[in-house]
């Protein structure tokens, strides 16, 4: 019973110390974030709707549920200082990161994304895309 | 003993799901995700130069150290499919995450990213930013 003991005392402070190591992944650094981020910036056709825009919310939302994407950050202007190579005049931001360009594909072609477009597309005027992959 | 033993298998237990939960941050999803995406694409003087793109490469990475910093992606355009709405012209992206606006601000003025500008910005032509703030 006491080596039993013992080897159950090792596996808490194995898991411990495992448990340890992987709770400072909530602030997320370069390996922790997926290697491909897919940035998107709309444009609304009203630009001046807040109605428009939270629609527009609400569908980049449902995107959250395909299957490839490894992380998710939408967004709208934020209230950093105003300077000449700041960009602001979009309405939302989507963020999306992918394990690499074929999962980046197979979210395209996904029908939630599909009907994203269809359902939403309407809302937007121009949309932006910059698509990067991490370097070590 | 026996209660030890007994006690001992619940702490590993308890540890393992604790550790179990903590692990799926490790894609990070919304709320792992700091609020204020700030998100800089880099355009250079000399496009073609990869010698060029590297050293700015090098530069952006000093900013990683920048104690407001809580996430970093440094990318080059991705090989994902040419479409009209992708632009990838760029020659370096980066993306990093902060707290807050007042964070982002304290950044810029931080000695780190004021070097970076003085060191590295006669390798770029243009420089377009997004600052992002997460929607609930």
């Amino acid at each position: 019973m006491r080596w039993f003991a013992l080897i159950l005392c090792l596996l808490s402070v194995m898991s411990y110390a495992d448990n340890h190591k992987t709770s400072t992944a909530e602030k997320p650094m370069p390996t922790q974030i997926a290697p491909l981020a897919h940035q998107v910036y709309f444009w609304l056709k009203n630009p001046d709707s807040k109605e428009d825009q939270a629609k527009l919310i609400e569908g980049i939302k449902t995107l959250a549920a395909i299957e490839q994407v490894r992380g998710i950050h939408i967004g709208v202007p934020a209230s950093t200082e105003k300077r000449d190579v700041v960009d602001n005049s979009y309405a939302v931001s989507e963020l999306l990161f992918f394990d690499n360009a074929a999962d980046e594909h197979a979210y395209q072609i996904h029908p939630i994304h599909k009907a994203f477009v269809d359902n939403y597309s309407h809302l937007w005027s121009k949309v932006v895309v910059y698509d990067s992959v991490s370097v070590k």
